[in-house]
């Protein structure tokens, strides 16, 4: 039995998340389908981050396990071939037997996009959230950096949340102003449910003078989700990297694009 | 009667073009079925560049005349209102008696975003031609600034064109390179009829290696359309801002996003 770790993206905004469900496309369906096409065998196909409904994701990672002999550079393109035209296969390889997308990740990157206009922007809605409210960025970008390093992140978790612990590291937390773009990065080495984007609701409100900095900090401590903003929109979210301590894609570089002759 | 200049963003895959057509969805119809849905009246858009189906706009203008005495800034979000999510009215102006949103302007740019991949890829094709070929920049920037000033561009030009002349004078030819993406950035005083997207074919050429530099000069002094490479697909191409060298916009504020308290 050999494991094999993928590195996907999508454009979620057609489908009801990652994960399973009885109703509704997913991801993991449509990648679990494309390999019993590609190989004929039931698998579970496991992801890094299981994406909500409408969130999208340009470096997603998930592993599963196959008997097929196949190469990993040949995985690529037959996926692709079953795939639907909305998720993407990029990259595939093999990975040691006690590897796990999600429990060996070491961290994962998300970036959320707000796009600044009174109007409807066609061209760019798709992955952004819209927002016609004035935002001040200065005190945005100063509350997201409060967020940097270890914290208990209860305020900014769902209530519907199953996670023991609430305690996360920050890696990275940055608000960047970009002309009527505003981009949050958040590296973390684990995120809470609906955490990115009930953090961005709350610096919204902070953008909007309705929070001030000190509140938002009051926000953190509370350990209370109501203390925080409403949870943003799905479609300015995606999920861009999974980083592994021990990355079995630089090690075994096959399947790769960059491969091809 | 007052004159209206209009900015306009759509994402055109699922328009068939600018222009009225009996059969399918156009971007001019929308406009003028929402004027009348505003106003009442049955007016006349008339647009700067009657871009093709399945190409997109972040700064198309229109003008129409119209008896109404609704305010400039008014329009925006009363039109806004009617157009399909597709399309949006960014900005509206008054613009004197003899101003034509076509023939009083001065230059126009486009860009050609080229995506430099063998997989599909969900989040950025819908605005990119995908290219699976290795591509060289650098003789393709080569040959794109050979186009910058006045030539005879007829072998740019599709055999369909009804133009009398085919000489224009290119103000930008650049081709830059971002990482995966090669963005063809080209303005002019006039565009022939499928222009960008022929010399984004024949640049396509010499990227990857089979037309040389000198050959691609070759080609503009043939002036023979058949000389040229093929016409790249629409959704790689974007008409992002229409000159005017006495800008209503600039003397009539009304109605831009900016002005809003």
């Amino acid at each position: 039995m050999r494991k094999l770790l993928l590195t996907i993206e999508y454009d979620g905004t057609d489908f009801h998340g990652w994960q399973l469900q009885p109703q509704g496309r997913t991801v993991q369906a449509a990648l679990e389908r494309a390999v019993k096409q590609t190989t004929g065998e039931d698998v579970r196909v496991v992801g890094a981050g299981r994406t909500d409904a409408g969130v999208h994701a340009a470096g997603q990672t998930a592993h599963f396990e196959t008997e097929s002999d196949l190469a990993p550079g040949r995985f690529v393109p037959a996926l692709n071939h079953w795939l639907p035209r909305d998720v993407s296969a990029l990259h595939c390889c093999e990975a040691p037997r006690d590897f796990d997308a999600q429990r060996s990740a070491g961290s994962k990157l998300y970036r959320y996009r707000i796009l600044r206009s009174t109007f409807r922007r066609p061209l760019r809605e798709r992955f952004a959230l819209r927002c016609w409210h004035r935002l001040d960025a200065a005190p945005m970008a100063r509350c997201a950096a409060l967020l940097a390093g270890e914290h208990d992140f209860t305020s900014f978790c769902s209530v519907h949340s199953e996670a023991a612990g609430k305690t996360r590291t920050l890696l990275r937390s940055e608000l960047v102003e970009d002309g009527d773009e505003l981009r949050y990065h958040v590296e973390a080495d684990g995120f809470l449910y609906n955490m990115v984007r009930i953090i961005v609701g709350t610096l919204l409100e902070v953008g909007q003078g309705k929070m001030t900095p000190d509140e938002f900090a009051d926000v953190l401590s509370a350990r209370d989700r109501r203390a925080a903003g409403p949870t943003a929109a799905a479609r300015g979210l995606t999920l861009m990297q999974v980083r592994y301590r021990e990355d079995p894609r630089s090690s075994h570089r096959e399947g790769h694009e960059e491969e091809r002759g």
